[in-house]
C-alpha cells in the first residue's frame, strides 16, 4: 500500500458545456430550472445545435470535489470512466493537473463517447443541467480499484451515478471494501429528482451503508419525506454520523450526534454560476474533516470554497484555494 | 447572390486551450511571452502534459473576429478548416451559435485533428501562444467560396495562416475575386515573428491586395523596417487606404489619406485576460467601416469591443457585444 490518501471519489467523468441563456429558453425546452436531466445522444445533438456559444471545462459533481480537494492541498484519487477521445484526454488532463489520481482505464474505442453535462445558466446565476452520460455511465464494479479505496480516509459517492445499474453495485463494493479497511463513506445526494427516483435505494444505502450525507433542502426533505428543513433535522440524525445539509444563502447545519452546529455562508461579491456550490462545500468540509478539525471549523472552510466557485463559470476552483481559504478563515 | 455580408474572414479554424502559469513556466518551455509559437503533435502533448488545468473556447484570430461582428449586429461569414472531431463540432456550434456563416466542409477523417492554440496566461494578464495547426492549416484556394467573398463588403484575412503555403495562395485568391466584385480587403499582421518570418512576401501582399491593415506597434514596426512607432506612420501612409494600429493601454493610431486620427483605449475595472484584444479592436472597427461611420468612431467601438474581451478568459465575446457598446458609446 503506498501513500494514504485523503478522498477517493466515484462519479461521473463529465465534460460541463456551459452556456448562457434566458428563462425562456427553459421554457420553449421543457426543461426545470436548477434540475438536473438525462439525455440521450439525439436529444443531446439538438438541444446543443440550440444553444448558445459555449465554453468547456471539465466537470463531474464527485469529480469537482475531489478537483477542490487537491486545490486545498488535500490528497485524492477519483474512479471514474471517460471514452478513448478529445473530451477524455481533456478531463484526464484537467484533473491530473490539479494533483488528483486518476488512473482508471479509458473505455474501448468504438463505444460511447465521454460524457458531456451541458449546462444552461440563467441571468440569476442559476444552472439548469442536461446530462448525456456516454462512456461516464458505465462504471462497473471491476473500476472499483481495492487499492485506492483501502488507502483513502473517506470514500465518496456521487448520488447522481445511481442512475445507472452496475454503477450501484460498484457502489455497494466500494463502501464494503472501504469500510472493512476501516475507512468511512461518504454520499452525496446530488439532485431531488434523483432521490425521488431511488428513494427506497437511497434509504436503505444511507442506513447501511453511509458515514458522511450532502446534501440540500430539496434532496433532504425527499429523503426525510418530510416537507419542512427543520423536519428532517431530526428524522436524519441517527441515520448517518454526519449529515451536512447545504442551504445556498442561508448557510448550512450539520447534523450529528451533539447539537446541531450552523455554518453561515460565505458573502460573494458577485453570483455569476451556481455550478459546483454543493461539489465544493463537499470539498472544503472534506478536507477538515480528514485533518481531524471540529465541524464548525469543517463548515467555515466549506462555505468558502463554495464562495469561490460560484463567483466564476465552472464548477472548478480556478485560484488555488489553500490560498483563498487561508485568506478568509 | 443572396443577402449582402459585412464581412467574410479567413483564418485558422482553432480551438483555445486556456491555462494559469507564472512566468517561470514559460521560461522552463523556452517560450517567448506574448508571442505565438508554431508546434508540432508531439511538442503540443507535452506541453498540455504539463499545463495546469484548462478551460476550452473556440478561438483563432479572424474567427473571433467576425464572432465579435456578429454581437455587435453584423453580418459575418467564415472559411476555415476544422477536423471532422469533438473539438472541430465544438468550433462549428460556438461559431454558427453566435450568428456567422460557417459551412466550410471539415477535413476527411484520417488527417490531422482539429488545430489547437495552448494560451498561457500569466498574472500581468498578458497571453502567450503555442498553436498546433492539425486541420486549420489545411485551408486550400478550392476551400475559398466564390459566393461568400463576392457577398461581403470586406474580406479579411489573418496574417497567423501565412504559414501554410497553400493557405497563400487561398489568401491571394480571395483577395482578386474580392477586388475584382469592387469590395475591400482587409489584413490583420498577427504577430511580429510572423512578420519577421514573411517580411517581403507581407510587404507585396499590403501594397498589391490589401486596402485595410490592421498591425500593433511591434507588427508595423518590423513591417516598414523602422525602429520607432512615430516612424512607422509615414511608412506605412499610402501603402493601404487605411492602417489601424493598435497600442494596447496607449489606445489607437489610424493612418489615412487625412491627418491621422487618435483613439483612446476604454478603461477596464479588471485587466485578466489579453487573448483577442486585436481580434475585437478590428470587430468593432469593421462593424462601423462597414457601415460607413466615420474613422474616430469606428475606432471607439473597436476600443469599447476590446475591453470588454479583456476583462475575462477567452477571446470570444461574453456578452452582446451591441449592448455592450450602446451603453458606453
Amino acid at each position: 500500500m503506498s501513500q494514504e490518501l485523503d478522498v477517493v471519489a466515484i462519479g461521473n467523468a463529465l465534460v460541463d458545456v456551459l452556456s448562457h441563456a434566458d428563462d425562456d429558453f427553459l421554457k420553449r425546452h421543457g426543461v426545470g430550472k436548477g434540475t438536473m436531466c438525462l439525455i440521450g445522444p439525439e436529444k443531446a445533438e439538438q438541444l446543443y445545435s440550440e444553444m448558445g456559444p459555449a465554453v468547456e471545462i471539465s466537470g463531474g459533481s464527485a469529480a469537482n470535489t475531489v478537483a477542490g480537494l487537491a486545490s486545498l492541498g488535500g490528497k485524492a484519487a477519483f474512479i471514474g470512466k471517460v471514452a478513448d477521445d478529445q473530451l477524455g484526454a481533456i478531463f484526464r488532463h484537467d484533473i491530473r493537473a490539479q494533483g488528483v489520481v486518476f488512473e482508471s482505464k479509458p473505455a474501448p474505442k468504438g463505444g460511447a463517447p465521454t460524457g458531456r453535462c451541458m449546462i444552461i445558466v440563467t441571468p440569476d446565476a442559476q444552472r439548469t443541467m442536461q446530462t448525456c452520460l456516454g462512456s461516464a455511465g458505465n462504471v462497473a464494479p471491476a473500476d472499483v480499484d481495492e487499492n485506492l479505496i483501502q488507502r483513502a480516509k473517506v470514500t465518496y459517492l456521487e448520488g447522481y451515478l445511481w442512475d445507472t445499474p452496475l454503477a450501484k453495485k460498484a457502489y455497494i463494493r466500494a463502501a464494503e471494501l472501504a469500510h472493512a479497511a476501516g475507512r468511512k463513506v461518504a454520499l452525496t445526494l446530488s439532485d431531488k429528482f434523483c432521490v425521488d427516483r431511488h428513494l427506497r435505494d437511497f434509504q436503505d444505502l444511507v442506513e447501511g451503508h453511509i458515514d458522511i450525507l450532502f446534501a440540500n433542502e430539496e434532496e433532504i426533505k425527499a429523503l426525510c419525506e418530510v416537507k419542512s428543513f427543520d423536519a428532517a433535522l431530526p428524522a436524519i440524525k441517527g441515520k448517518c454520523d454526519i449529515a451536512v445539509l447545504t442551504r445556498s444563502e442561508k448557510g448550512a447545519v450539520i447534523v450529528h450526534s451533539g447539537a446541531p452546529v450552523t455554518v453561515a455562508a460565505e458573502p460573494v461579491a458577485k453570483l455569476v454560476d451556481t455550478t459546483g456550490a454543493g461539489d465544493l462545500f463537499a470539498a472544503g468540509f472534506l478536507f477538515g474533516y480528514t485533518r481531524g478539525m471540529d465541524l464548525a471549523r469543517c463548515g467555515r472552510i466549506a462555505a468558502i470554497c463554495a464562495a469561490e466557485v460560484i463567483s466564476h463559470v465552472g464548477a472548478r476552483p480556478e485560484v488555488s484555494l489553500s490560498a483563498f481559504v487561508e485568506q478568509r478563515l
